[in-house]
């Protein structure tokens, strides 16, 4: 009988979670000699609707990749035997036997923010292992970052208010769960309930009770009771099982040891004002009241305006899965290639997708504590502005030292409090101004003329 | 200097990819001697916006979970340590050590049309058990399915033109990727571009060329000249890097051989029109157009509408995101309990959110190869109509012959075929109609009744 498959990613193989197209060309460039050393950029070509900055993240798990990419004998074999590999020699697979990335990759820090088309991450390597590597790339900065933006959209929306991870039940898989996880602890998030994030990566884990603890017991009263004889210093009840005005009353029978309550349905506005007079009449003022139920932004954002007295948001679905803008288009482009010791402009006009050539900086100029503006130059372009990429592998090793999980809240958090108001704001954001320097326009105009001329004639 | 996570789930330990709610619960059951048999049902509460069926799949995936769930020492010390579990006793710890699932599981097999409120898997099992268990199978379930839904909507619009699975780099990190080509095969697509899906399920994969191939040689012609060397047989190429008609020109010159031409940018329409006819004019007739580019059924559905002679299509980010409704509400709800011999019913009354008590079965009223309505009863209520639910895991065993995903994917095409057309139209679709059995009205409003007085005065 078959058994049934994990589909957990392969360790010993990381380098086939990629695109088969990656790998034909691979043994296109090795078979053709093509070992020019090529640089690529990671950049999105224009933010997401309701999106009008993205907070960067990911870099983490692309640099366990970047280390620990190989290929599997089976795997090899597997390859191997796809017809259109008829023609491809032993030595490509000889040569993807010996697999590892040796190339150098410069990033901007995660919890930064960013903009459209500034490069987040460049890569210069052997043409045929930065062209290898792109797919799993793209997938991790991609998803990890536009969950990060979300988190950081509702964290601004809670105004203080703590915003805890709920989301693992609605996330894209079991694994989309924990990275969700992260990226919402990035974004501001305080807590997460996804246990295994707790445990590898030390965001704190906080958690009340479901529905079903309630209806197990004879009665909602007998479960409170019973809840709060085993975890007296952590009684957090959920209050909606049959009427939420009656479970306030059963929670406050606790006692003043009860830390909260959870509402997850209903009118939020009113459920909160009533619960909280039932509790302010037993003088238990100090008993949170937590929301939860396809929280967003924009309803945390009205919940807030209409002075709900909710010290906590428990926020799932929509911010696990961007649910408003549930893909970043981020890219990964070749922009320059050394040829005889010189480098040679890259690029592609496709209609609406024109790309700029040369290996990429992105300056932000920030004055007292907010950011202006920012100007996509050449490397090495500029002085007496903020480079926001910096080298974290050279020849294959990191060389960077990975900041902490806490380390990389901050950075998103005073990045934000360094983005002014009108490019924040949750609707009708300002375009905050990023420019292209004068000499990258200038090379892209000569490269364009040039490779018009070859391609197009 | 601080290592990079893989953040991959801990095969060891697949009993903390939980909530940590779950785990407090499983205590606080334990420390009270609550070792009563429990059923848990999962169904989705209201189809989302744009879909009037959802197809079932990620079921090979739950049955592997519930056969390896486990919690390692690691795993386990690291949950005593958190302060809540304070007062919860060795003996819970020691419990958890030798955890495994021992339950019996019913399930509408992957691959079937299912609607609104209809219970696709039931869990019955001790209760810490059932508890447990239920993130992983949620996020497992709620994923893939709403992904092989949305693929059988792409194919659908597609009438009959191959669709490929392009979306790994789009998809909520790298595993999402592989799930998701699972489920876009089993919605109906062809083949998929993720190496590891095809390697680990047998899904044929494809792959042309990306625009660094093309700009990574001296010229257009040279690339696709040098491409097709290595390629013979599957010389594919990708036309629009600098111009398209000038790259159909370009790909055309490389002569009979030539299998096929992509074009990813631009109105595809007027590009596909114009690309056909360059290569008619030279006698190419069978090289094959393959769109791509942000396709979703909508542009699909109208390119085919306006005679685009487009043979393929490569679908990516809209279909493994389901970007139109990226997650699918399912939920998991105590129905039942076995107490001193006998069922007891269990429901909740929150405010538009009532459960229906007592184990269920979804029975489908078939006619003539079309489905005609759906009814929800108790288990072994009817007679005469096909039970959609099956048992696949007796005390902890699989109990059920696994499906190849071929044979899911014909489920699926099958199901769709009998569907009829106006409950599956892409816009404006009628509702399915899913009718409530008398006898399990008449239940529910007995044991409504009945928790009323219990827990609402």
């Amino acid at each position: 009988m078959k058994e049934p498959k994990s589909l957990f990613l392969p360790e010993n193989s990381l380098g086939i979670v990629t695109d088969f197209y990656q790998l034909t060309m691979a043994a296109g460039y090795f078979e053709h000699g093509m070992h020019d050393i090529a640089t690529f950029e990671f950049y999105i070509r224009h933010l997401p609707e309701n999106r009008s900055y993205i907070i960067t993240a990911g870099l983490e798990q692309v640099l366990h990749y970047l280390t620990h990419v190989r290929f599997s004998p089976e795997a090899l074999r597997f390859i191997r035997q796809q017809p259109s590999f008829r023609r491809v020699s032993d030595d490509f697979f000889e040569y993807l036997k010996n697999f590892t990335f040796s190339g150098d990759v410069f990033a901007i820090p995660e919890g930064t923010i960013i903009f459209a088309e500034e490069p987040i991450i460049r890569v210069t390597a052997p043409v045929i292992e930065a062209q290898i590597i792109e797919t799993y790339i793209l997938s991790t900065i991609n998803f990890q970052s536009s969950i990060a933006t979300k988190a950081s959209r509702v964290v601004y929306a809670s105004r203080g208010h703590e915003v805890i991870d709920f989301g693992t039940r609605r996330a894209h898989g079991p694994q989309a769960g924990v990275l969700a996880a992260r990226a919402c602890f990035i974004g501001g998030c305080k807590s997460t309930s996804n246990v295994f994030a707790a445990y590898e990566l030390g965001i704190p884990t906080v958690g009340t009770i479901a529905h079903s603890w309630v209806m197990v017991f004879e009665n909602e009263v007998e479960s409170f009771r019973k809840y709060h004889e085993i975890f007296p210093d952590a009684t957090v009840l959920l209050i909606d099982t049959y009427d939420t005005l009656v479970g306030a009353k059963h929670a406050a029978a606790i006692g003043e040891q009860l830390k909260g309550v959870r509402i997850d349905s209903g009118n939020l506005v009113e459920l909160s004002k009533e619960v909280k007079k039932i509790l302010t009449s037993q003088r238990m003022n100090h008993v949170k009241i937590i929301a939860s139920g396809d929280l967003n932004e924009e309803r945390i954002d009205d919940l807030l305006r209409n002075e709900a007295p909710i010290d906590s948001f428990g926020v799932g679905t929509e911010m696990v899965t961007s649910k408003d803008a549930p893909a970043l288009g981020g890219i990964y482009k070749l922009v320059e290639q050394e040829h005889g010791g010189r480098p040679i402009p890259k690029m592609k006009f496709s209609k609406g997708k024109l790309t700029y050539p040369y290996k990429k900086q992105v300056y932000r100029v920030i004055d007292k504590n907010n950011f202006v503006e920012d100007i996509i130059g050449l490397e090495n372009e500029m002085r007496g502005t903020v480079p926001l990429l910096i080298q974290v592998v050279k020849e294959g090793k990191i060389c960077y030292t990975l900041p902490s999980l806490e380390e990389i809240q901050s950075t998103a958090l005073d990045n934000i409090a360094k983005l002014p108001e009108p490019y924040k704001r949750l609707k009708n954001a300002e375009n905050y101004p990023v420019k292209k320097s004068a000499v990258l326009e200038a090379k892209k105009r000569e490269a364009e003329h040039l490779l018009s001329r070859i391609n197009i004639s």
